[in-house]
């Protein structure tokens, strides 16, 4: 007889075994505690929306992998981003809220993407948005490398790269060429640059009819290496006569100088010209990090400066800046290659087993005293063997165990078992919460 | 002209603004803390299930609320609880797990009900879960009430009581009465005794075609009062013959006993043979939680045992244990009634404010030192009135504010201003931050 269902999770949705949830769960907690380090408020929108709402900017691809359905007769979708409610609960609440709006949010948001190795479907973002009323200080944009420095330097990383551009840099340029028409066509090749080659980005320009010389003057300036100062004396000093270029320019100096002044370290962020950021609406400084040892990740914390966060909803002009970090790609991706510096590996701190049902009472106490003093307590209270007790501790991580049996009760020396040496001692109640805590 | 799209939020989605998220987030970390503190392991299901998966066993209410809807091909619904998630995990994933299995996962469930004051559609559950493999001792159902008393108590509420009663006692006593084929309408009646009162419940029974002795003795029985042992002699002293019943009563006075081994004071705790659940799927014990002061929001943590998690896609038997807490609306409701005992109210401990522009730098270094000693640091750029500076501070309940001027730069004494009281003081940058972490 067989009339069960088969117990299976979808595609694309990624559903941890709890030791690694662990690991997940530290790395969020970290970035949440990093963001708040940094005077950002939590918001926990719906993951459910009205589709009028939801898809008031959207278009194309967004539109194709949305989660879109009908509840009665109302038209929802579940949120694709995190960007889009924001800027809906903003335009709402403007008059509640005080400004500039530095908001944080963390939470899964659903595409129905071709499903594929690491790509997911259900993922988790972690965003942090800076909005002024009406307008925001350049200051904010250097504020974001120094919480990028701060999160990932959190998370155990010591060799990564906050790259930094401004995107009216770029569109200066192309304006002092005559291009600004071909300008989104320019940086959405531009961005390839990294992928695909300097090679297959000339072609791709060539195809836009643009003529060489341009081409040529294009790779050239993005290419444009060194250090950070070097690359903006370069930029000064290429003599290109275009106020956009010129306000870009200064825009990054500023940055630039106030990165240095919230002690962002030399080494951990750069000038890249190449970094134009796929997405539209990006206007001034857009961001991309890497981690050195795994560049092949791509950008893992990208951003940028856009001019009007909620257009779509109030007339009201919303400047903002912001990054998100997309985890669930990152924890799959670190932890296929064994690289999440997690610090935290188990919930319980100790696995108390009683020796036989005798036994029960005083191990009940004896873990009853451990959690007050803060420890994590885990009791086995099952009639097993020792050694399927031992495999239970084994299997979650935990680091020791207290044996409690007929000798125990009556001396009130516990017996201590460090799971990872196997050195066992005998101690006393006092003892073992020291012991543990160490 | 107006072509903007209205930015509304659904109706029974549940969005804070800021303050009361930082409110509601300590109350969500708090229960978390307290479960893993008994050594209960996070896993974080998906929010979207296959419907054939999710609806294995749903029917009637449960189907009808039920966000369901197709993506391709797909029949997909969005989970309505926390346990058939975790059955179908546990039934998936039964050779990669240890057991007893303890989990805990708090996260948001869908149920489009119909829309009403404090009713969500969205809502937090904090659930955990012992789960045993073919068996599970009486011993676990002890320590649940120790984690309700922990978890209310670290909400900061000294004034509940946990409702113990076990099913078997009541079927048992329906057994001894021959009204067996009954008991699930008994129970769903007796259920509602709080509510409709002792009339109505009699009236209720009466249209059972229940004899009017049968009824007296049911109403006797559930009424019984007294403290916690004078109610176990009563049930001990009744008379009842029925192995049921005397099961029943057996594993109620071992789960007192270990109550009291696991040191949850008296008073904290009672049993209650009203208290029967209207869900059909307990077996035994089953919790129900008040809080005293706040009698009227019902029980706010409820749960019980089961005989079989995962029968609709597995043959093994998993028996279980456990409770849920309806995080959202106990928000809601104590929020409504300004009871909610929360510690953090704010997420910066200080604001920096530079006087001026000549200002910012020494203030994002101010800033960048704070920081490094944990200390949660806004700071306002924006050019703006000294008045507004202060009402962002008030806005977002940050406590202290720092005000950097030309004075400040000059004599690196930092003014200090205590937003409650009011207070100013000058003091170094070791001292602010001795006096912050204060």
């Amino acid at each position: 007889m067989n009339d069960k269902v088969e117990p299976k999770t979808l595609p694309g949705f990624m559903e941890l075994n709890p030791n690694d949830q662990v690991k997940f769960d530290q790395m969020k907690e970290t970035i949440a505690k990093s963001y708040e380090r940094f005077g950002f408020l939590p918001l926990d929108t719906p993951v459910i929306e009205y589709s009028e709402v939801l898809l008031a900017k959207a278009g194309g691809e967004t539109e194709k992998q949305i989660y879109r359905f009908k509840k009665g007769d109302t038209d929802l979708s579940l949120r694709f981003d995190l960007t889009v409610p924001l800027a809906k609960y903003v335009a709402a609440n403007h008059n509640e809220l005080a400004f500039p709006f530095k908001r944080y949010q963390i939470g899964k948001v659903y595409r129905g993407e071709k499903a594929q190795q690491g790509r997911y479907r259900e993922f988790y973002q972690c965003d942090i948005d800076i909005i002024g009323d009406g307008s925001l200080s350049v200051i904010n944009d250097a504020q974001i490398p120094s919480i990028i420095y701060n999160t990932f330097k959190e998370l155990g990383f010591d060799n990564f790269t906050i790259c930094i551009n401004n995107r009216k840099i770029l569109n200066g340029l192309f304006s002092s060429l005559n291009l600004s028409e071909f300008a989104t066509d320019i940086l959405r090749i531009i961005d390839k640059i990294e992928k695909i080659g300097v090679e297959a980005v000339r072609g791709e320009l060539e195809t836009l009819g643009i003529s060489k010389d341009s081409i040529e003057t294009i790779i050239n300036f993005v290419l444009i290496d060194g250090n950070v100062d070097e690359k903006l004396s370069a930029l000064n000093e290429l003599g290109i006569e275009n106020s956009l270029y010129n306000e870009g320019v200064n825009e990054l100096s500023s940055v630039v100088e106030y990165i240095r002044l919230l002690g962002v370290p030399e080494g951990f962020f750069n000038v890249d010209l190449k970094i134009a950021r796929g997405l539209d609406y990006y206007t001034g400084t857009v961001y991309e990090t890497f981690l050195n040892d795994f560049r092949k990740l791509g950008s893992v914390c990208s951003g940028g400066r856009f001019d009007n966060l909620a257009e779509y909803y109030t007339d009201k002009k919303l400047p903002g800046v912001g990054i998100s970090i997309g985890l669930t790609r990152l924890f799959y991706q670190l932890n296929q290659m064994n690289a999440i510096k997690a610090t935290r590996t188990s919930i319980s701190d100790v696995l108390v087993i009683p020796m036989s049902q005798e036994d029960v009472a005083e191990s009940l106490k004896v873990a009853s005293k451990l959690r007050e003093e803060k420890i994590n307590t885990d009791i086995f209270f099952e009639d097993a063997k020792m050694k399927k007790k031992m495999k239970y501790a084994d299997k979650w991580n935990i680091p020791f165990v207290v044996i409690i049996g007929e000798e125990e009760r009556k001396s009130s020396l516990y017996t201590l078992k460090d799971m990872e040496s196997g050195e066992q001692r005998k101690l006393t109640i006092d003892e073992l919460v020291k012991f543990i805590k160490l």
